[in-house]
């Protein structure tokens, strides 16, 4: 940061690391403030799980601030799937149900525990990490970050639904399987058709 | 971060820079977890208000990680005074009720809105802010910190109640008023006495 | 730093974090240097002190450097009323007469120290700190910031000349004074009407 | 990077971000210097490749200074299966044989390319990758990464091989497939056996 | 690092820290990958050495990404003469000879070793160092950076051969030699003619 | 900085980036202060200059805070010889007299310019510079640095005076001279024998 604030202008034709500064005629307390938090997301998909983010990409006022939220809401048996975040650390406060959550480190080494309502539980930067609702309510949560845009990697999706697709012989290799068995995850995790 | 974890050893005698790292051995996932969230902090002070912190002091695995988050409670007329946190920027996430916040930058321009249930609000990292509750009933808010341990310093306590304090002198000539009002708002801001 | 020198091109239309960098070709040895602080600044206002800055916004070659420069100059009784820069660590030299400065921690105790000609003494950054001249005769310091632009947060003026204004209400319960006490020092703190 | 040097002395009692430094009278020019890459890596395992790697683990200079290599050995066929590095960039020179390469972005879209001996690609800190020889002849590369530790999370071994273990009922539903599939994977990429 | 990618626009009239990036659209594997190491640098100059890059200028998509390579080519009795990386530490694998590396601590220490096809050694960020080839055969390594753009200091052309000229008193007085010595060294070392 | 201030425990056991902090309770004012810069230096030495430090090493209150000062003094002819900073950018104040001041980049370019008292100039971070009074009178400035031991390699002595000493061979071949002449300068800059 070499100045307060520098809100992002979202429409700049001139691309960098973040994003270039709005003038600050034209900077509001708007800019600062995120409504897209304050509803549940839709768990109707087959996770059971929905990650919504207030980041620098509808948060244009955290450019440059090294911080971003989500809430994560999780159906009854609803699962957030190992990912990781190549950028950030995120911290989680559970604001209502129960979760199994665990992140593995790189001597493979699995950290996990159930946390409820009013807990918190953190996953380092860039471990894969994952959370599992298995009460029989929805559960949902708050995560901070330490990054204005901390970025995703489903790691089940990143391997097999691609575009253009990873190999199946890196995949049957990786996994110890054979293609057959590759293309059948292939299908099931394929993204949706766009919509008309 | 020069490894994937380095779990805060808070009582070992050697000082450093955040926190020397307890063994790896006696990690456990207890340490990237904390309770002290979980129930609304008491708000029956003269601020009306109660921060209450999960950082590295009483969440040990998060020391090198970069994150940690508070709960702020507030009754009905209640204020987070005006203070800076010297090591990170704030986002909060309102739980409940509703709030007045705004922060100041460099060039003395506040920028300030109302803030509601499930609405996300960013104070950057140094500026001063506040957060006042002047609805009817109780809020509370979740907030995120890109800082193990970010600090805090309230405005007037920090100028008023300081130990040992800021001689009288410059808080006349800083605000501009007289001796008397300088040493009431001393007395008014006093810290309580030690308890027994 | 991603290469050797980025002078900054103050009128450059994109604005971004810090500055863009001027053509390599337009770069000369005037854009490292400045005339800024020559002179001694003007000490007669209310605070009998004055800060000068040699800094990224009148010193283009200091943009991504990481360094700046002010000279502050104090009448007697004059004062650098408590202030915070959110982005530098602050270390001064005295060049004339003598200090009382001090500085306040997160944990609100004051370090604080008479501080003569030839001396230095260091301000951590985004602590509430102040210098004030008890002699007789004006003082100087050089001061040394590890930010192109540091900022600065002058508390009194922050929270009671800031446009649009604190509302009274933040000031009266976070001094813990009443209306009329608040309204009095904005108006002895109020910015000086603009020059026709 | 607070001063020239500070070689890791490995057998500290104190633990900490990185490591403590050796006393300087201890220092000599073997802390700075590794044979460890000078001999090819033994790729008869189930991949068909080895990673060998030169870090602040066994070349205690490297402590404090950012950088460290690998080299990787290929067989014919053999895979550097998919995995991400949470704490660097990597930079891959061919020494030897051709290598189909690629990585995948936090938008899914795969990045790959065929590489050969002499030529040069970069993996992006904390993104999946891998590597796999379908060639004919033995391959190898030395791997420059930002880190003295990069550390490596193998994404299969991660989610199928980590103790304990990551529970079915999380791999079958981010897998979309069944428990048997998953105990089978499981069975295969288990560690092996602990030697006597 | 605020995104995982920002590709170059090496030609952008936009002038940053680093370099704007081109649309997303455009990005392709070839931005990744370079050649340009791939064959041996002409050694047949005064030095008898040659450094090749792999950086930022060559390779656009390491903005933003903090690592590069070069590959140094060393005829026998080849010097690559004593030099700094502002912006990086050095870290050298040895692919064919051997030669005498060292570097020089700020307490003026000579830390120095013979390292044979296979080894691999280290300079520390920003400290004078050198490699010779004393041996009867060609020497080659590969050196990988912490940095996008190390940029090179190299000592006695950076003295004696600066444009315009650093002045002779200035050499002499550092030197403790004459000016006639200085002068000699100074057209020794100068750029050689610009070719038609 | 993961707290406000950790103050220096120069005689710790234990060695780390930066140094260990004391004991809270053992801080005072006296940490953050320091007389070392009130009197001139000696400059009856073979560069007719002296530079005097305020830095980690003799003001433990700086460890953690990135700034440091020096004072610089020159007499009438007497040069601060051709150096480098590893780890600071510094900028300049002068106190006293005049200056011939310079910096070189790694495009081979000098920016030098002659400076005044109460003028200001940049050296960036890493680059070769000087200053040379070429006045009639002594000359002195304050140095602010933006790293708590910025480390020095005067360039000459590095090469010419280092223990053990830099081979004359590649001394000859970098500066494109005898051995007679390299021998010759390392006697002129050999260190002054140890006093009894």
């Amino acid at each position: 940061m070499l100045q307060d604030i520098c809100v992002a202008d979202l429409a700049s034709g001139v691309k960098m690391n973040g994003f270039a500064c709005k003038a600050a005629a034209n900077v509001t307390a708007e800019d600062f403030f995120s409504t897209s938090l304050s509803k549940p997301g839709a768990t109707n998909n087959s996770m059971g799980s929905k990650v919504t983010g207030a980041n620098v990409q509808n948060m244009p006022g955290l450019n440059t601030l090294g911080v971003s939220l989500s809430r994560i809401d999780y159906a009854p048996g609803g699962l957030n799937p190992p990912h990781t975040h190549p950028r950030a650390t995120e911290i989680v406060f559970v604001m209502e149900g129960q979760l199994d959550v665990g992140f593995i480190t790189t001597a493979n080494v699995l950290i996990s525990k159930t946390i409820k309502k009013g807990e918190v539980f953190v996953f380092p930067k860039g471990l894969v990490h994952f959370q599992k609702n298995n009460g029989d309510v929805p559960a949902s949560v708050i995560a901070g970050f330490n990054s204005q845009l901390p970025g995703t990697q489903s790691i089940a999706a990143t391997l097999f639904a691609a575009t253009p697709p990873v190999p199946d012989h890196v995949l049957t290799k990786a996994f110890q399987v054979g293609t057959k068995q590759v293309q059948k995850i292939k299908s099931r995790l394929a993204p949706p058709p766009p919509k008309n």
